[in-house]
């Protein structure tokens, strides 16, 4: 039998695979603190879309939102992300032996 | 505006948003050549379903096949991993703060 791996992992990669959720992610990287409207104005997408990907994001714990008054701030959250790059580094071997192949 | 990064990521992390995908993967990490049967025996899910899933891996370039008379032997082909853990990288520093600053 196979053993599978945790949903969580779905999750995180599920979040990563569109371009425009990559995006906020890049600039949640930039600057730590962005508002909804902060981080949708660069897109050109309608702002309840920006707000979907964002609650994607969120569900995958890939950010945080912190609601003060009117305004929700979000925050990168990271620790999905070094469980992607662990999972991914099982992989690593493979891309090493091929340039070392390819470097002989 | 925001630059999208390639559509090519969209359908690696999409790929691997699933377990049975990322279990495929596993086994073709361990033996280096199996057939679709050999790959679908250990999973408890049909050969259709199980020949789904290898094709969203070959169309996300992460496997070959290779059809001799009427065996088709599928490979794993790590470059769009390396792709994946290269964006992810970019993210490194914050796991990396975040645990210097539990250690102190």
């Amino acid at each position: 039998m196979v053993r599978y791996q945790p949903a969580k992992l779905d999750r995180t990669f599920s979040a990563l695979a569109d371009a425009t959720r990559r995006a906020i992610l890049l600039r949640l990287s930039e600057t730590p603190e962005l508002t909804v409207s902060e981080l949708a104005k660069p897109f050109p997408v309608s702002l309840p879309n920006i707000m979907k990907h964002i609650g994607v994001l969120a569900d995958a714990g890939l950010l945080t939102r912190d609601k003060t008054g009117r305004s929700v701030r979000c925050r990168l959250s990271a620790a999905p992300l070094e469980e992607a790059t662990q999972w991914l580094h099982r992989y690593e071997k493979f891309w090493t032996e091929r340039l070392d192949a390819l470097g002989h």
